[in-house]
């Protein structure tokens, strides 16, 4: 049997990287650059809540591989569900070799009116992690070590290509598709986590915008570049089949839903009544929007199911992500409603349809990172925060910046893809795709 | 297809629900009535162990769901995790709308000898969470954001009905188990939350219940409904199946012993020495509970089974619900045993058998319940706190409670059911049952 | 039908157990021996990550039980499920009656150059958890209850035994097993847990061995267990098949990861920079061993598999467990690739192919947990901590240790199980064998 050149690349890269990383300084300790503050700062409160918080959103990342893998087709179940896990290997080694030190490393930019506005971070500033130590940052999370903040922004650079993953499932070739996210951990991701959460970002600092755990930078960059993997794959030949397993969907959904307390209450980055509220307005968003999606399907004629409150609930969770630790217990419970609404209209809608998004990726997380992102711009609580709060301005940026990161998440990803696919075919074999993913590409199977 | 009317009712009040609450005062901060403590007497500690607890509260419902799905026929897996699943959505919003304040609103009561007792609190107290802010509460969790306290009680509400749902399984029609639930919620939960946690309870503070986590309000309360339930929807027409995927119920049990971490430790509602106690006389009475059921399954001529350990660990978890703050870890392997040897008696007695109680709720949840709170009467650590330590007084008056609680929770379910079916009828047709709820309810299969 | 008399002894271990510990000397506040600190030296903090990372531990041991239930056949997916979970029964019971005791009771042992060095615990020290108090104890946990301190060690306990199992998994017989491993954690377990974690334990205090969290107490122990056991057991008649349910494995491995942060960054026993550390070499060194596994498998020929995935990941988690808090993140990119490189190899080996070893747990367990030992004795910081650290001696001293352990436990367990064998044959007739365990053994099955 002929190995191919890419799996010996493959496997070089990360010996390479692995037994580079060993030469690179390895500076536990911190250099002092005036960046970071003395350990005494650190409150252990705070480092309990988020070490919980950081092991919580690792585990949305199974989670989120039961949600689609009991989705998909029989034939399909294992490949889509490794899809998703591989990301937790892939995005971690990249994240510790340069990918945070693009997202968080000192920034790069442009200069408006002689201020600095961030694009992306500097590759130079942590790479492998050094640098990266106990003491913390000043202005990213002063009360707890640098090390752990950066683990916990790991987890949501590695669930984002997971997401993706529902919209060109069943027949995308294994290796491609870790080619693309790589890239697109690095072209897309990365500056698009600059310019929201660092505080010199461009979107942050001059659009104002408000993410508090990620619509932006996780759901509607994968929303979008699930909708461009999806008209670059192209169709399945037989894109009709049973869920294969819906408690799979349901276990997933109670995965995600749990650890969805750390990604958005862990935003807080801290102990305190803030994460607290914003506990409170995920799970109310999440439970109404549940209710919503299945009584919606009711009275448009479908049937009340597990599924449906399962992707309703999730919907739900997305939409209050940017917004929940600005928004109160009410309008999270309408934010979960008008969502779901929009979503599930979406989901049903013949036009958006004809693009064959396997699992809906678009119409729930790109569709709710929008509706959160508008939603939030509206509710947002603080003087001149929101729409309803005085800052028609806020809301304005707000608009603007939802245009901008749409169009660079949905053509960065289209050349991305393009790209990927000149140097090994994105899409599987026309036999492998009958055969399904599960056999042609591991040779494993769910019965 | 004609919609029927419920539904279009049921979504209706959704929407009225969600946007209603946008126009309710939305205050996030706390007025200041006095009862509330300033913002510097949060402890963070305790803030972080309760955000971990309040979720590992909310994984006990898809844990149910697995363990309970995994026993029931391969025709009615899906229904009966959704209706664990769907309290997560229901609950949740009655909560916010009027249950918190029901359970822990202004007092409203009964006087006796000059002093007020409380049965229930005021719908007008806390709707739609306002007033439920970021300061604590004096007398409720003086070290934590009362609404951290809020959404941590709230879990509990919300597994409450799904414990119910075993009972009933795979006879009764979902849109009458939504409505009852929400009736049992408003009618049966909330008062005796109120009588047994909030300060002034009649429970509390007349009968001096001991009710760590929720032996009474929780289990008990299922028990009796649970029994109700099978009592008033009636037997299956084909009981006899094998338990269709015994994998989910380790799994659901997994879940649930992890979570009940949060459900008993978390109630210390402090990251303390009692929390730490808490948890190790849970996981110390789920383990001796466990072996004791598979050996005296065994020494009965029954095999030792996975389903058997499962169900023993739940029934030791259960029975130190109300304890597990207040004996020692020595008791609680004592309490765990006579408590799974009980249970297991129950569950094979054939007088029992006759009321066709699907998952033996009552025999597991409404006898665990029954001798956890009369253990804790006889072993609760504290001068005069019960039979072994001075406090005849105290035994005796949980002897009574235990009698009101029982007749109130089981003649009030009764009642709520009676309701329920003259609106909805609460069971499906012959035909659908036959067909299993999965398809005739849902249109979903589990293969 | 005749109920042997092993079961009526076993119950009647259990009631002796469960009634005897009441007439134990219940203390629950632990007497002023001097070893105590008084109880505001408790640290809040620390004792919320502690309780939650406890807790993370347990759910490890049902995440094994789907690690390894899934990849055995579909007639004996519930045994091998059920042997993990049982642990969880057996081991707490026997920790709080004596196992925590010979751990970390009193140190008895042997007396080099006028210094105690110590072997094994004092049984009447701690027995029943008796002076297992809220206090913390000096040297053992000095932020948090001894309480908690002691609930924490068990986890580690219990999933010990539930690793070994995978090795004789598809024909051991149930009730041997139990014995089994009552006498493997009362004389492997306890003795090497005292001399490895206890302040003057032989391995820890002569030896000067660092084992963060467990990977010479945890991991070798079980690998060289299950070597013996599956020598002593012997090979299965029908070694051959397909993995019943790879998403099980998948299940678990998420699980194990989620898991292995509160097994690992929890073993700070503390919130703070340290755990934070351990935190990220745990994640980093499992996704490093997971992308090697699977490129390595695909460059010798194999398939790129998601069972491989799965495996690779365990193997880094294994591998970075002794080290985890004294090494850096670009060391456990290292420790996790050339780990399951040499896992890897071994698991393919056919020499050791030979040894029927159901699930490879020498391979990954034994191996994994050899290498962590001999990299962290390599990688250790502080000074003279290891071998690149000016610390040839820690190094000489690491591989000594390594050759006493590897012996003690593969020899250790060679006796307990030909002791265990003389009481009850631990493998299955040949005909329960073809039958399968979940049949056989329990009278349930998997479909």
């Amino acid at each position: 049997m002929k190995i191919g050149l890419k799996w010996i690349i493959s496997f070089s890269i990360i010996a390479l990287v692995a037994i580079g990383g060993l030469f690179w300084n390895p500076a536990v300790n911190t250099p002092d650059t005036g960046e970071f503050l003395s350990e005494d700062k650190i409150v252990g409160a705070d480092v309990a809540w988020i070490l919980a918080a950081a092991g919580l959103v690792l585990l949305m990342t199974p989670g989120l591989s039961f949600f689609y893998g009991g989705m998909v087709g029989r034939k399909n179940v294992i490949s889509t569900m490794l899809q998703s896990f591989i990301a937790l290997g892939v995005i971690s080694m990249v994240w510790v070799v340069v990918g945070f030190s693009l997202s968080f490393g000192e920034s790069l930019g442009i200069t408006i009116a002689g201020k600095h506005y961030g694009i992306i971070g500097n590759p130079l500033s942590y790479p492998f992690f050094s640098g990266v130590g106990n003491l913390p940052h000043k202005m990213m999370a002063p009360t707890i070590p640098f090390i752990l903040f950066a683990l916990f922004q790991m987890k949501f650079a590695v669930i984002t290509p997971a997401i993706i993953t529902g919209s060109f499932a069943e027949r995308v070739r294994f290796i491609s598709y870790l080619l693309f996210i790589v890239l697109f951990n690095i072209f897309i991701y990365t500056p698009l986590c600059h310019m929201v959460w660092h505080p010199d970002g461009l979107l942050n600092k001059y659009f104002g915008v408000k993410d508090f755990a990620g619509g932006t930078v996780v759901h509607m960059s994968a929303g979008f570049a699930a909708l461009a993997g999806a008209l670059v794959v192209g169709n399945r030949k037989n894109p009709h089949h049973e869920p294969s397993n819906i408690p799979y969907v349901l276990l997933g959904t109670g995965m995600l839903w749990f650890g969805w307390f750390g990604f958005n209450a862990g935003s807080a980055l801290s102990a305190s009544a803030s994460a607290a509220t914003a506990f409170g307005t995920t799970t109310i968003a999440s439970a109404s929007a549940m209710m919503t999606w299945i009584f919606f399907d009711r009275i448009n004629g479908r049937s009340v199911s597990a599924l449906g409150a399962c992707i309703g609930a999730v919907v739900g969770l997305v939409a209050i992500t940017p917004g929940c630790g600005f928004v109160s217990i009410q309008e999270s419970l309408f934010i979960g409603f008008i969502t779901a609404v929009v979503s599930n209209v979406m989901v049903n809608w013949k036009v958006l349809k004809k693009i064959d998004d396997t699992l809906d990726v678009f119409a729930c997380h790109g569709v709710g990172g929008i509706m959160g992102m508008i939603l939030t711009a509206i509710f947002a609580h603080g003087e001149k925060a929101s729409l309803l709060h005085g800052g028609i301005e806020v809301f304005l940026h707000h608009m603007a910046a939802l245009i901008l990161v749409s169009a660079f998440t949905f053509f960065g990803s289209l050349i991305l893809y393009k790209l990927t696919d000149s140097m090994i075919t994105l899409r599987v074999s026309e036999e492998s795709e009958n055969k399904g993913l599960d056999l042609s590409q591991h040779e494993e199977s769910f019965s």
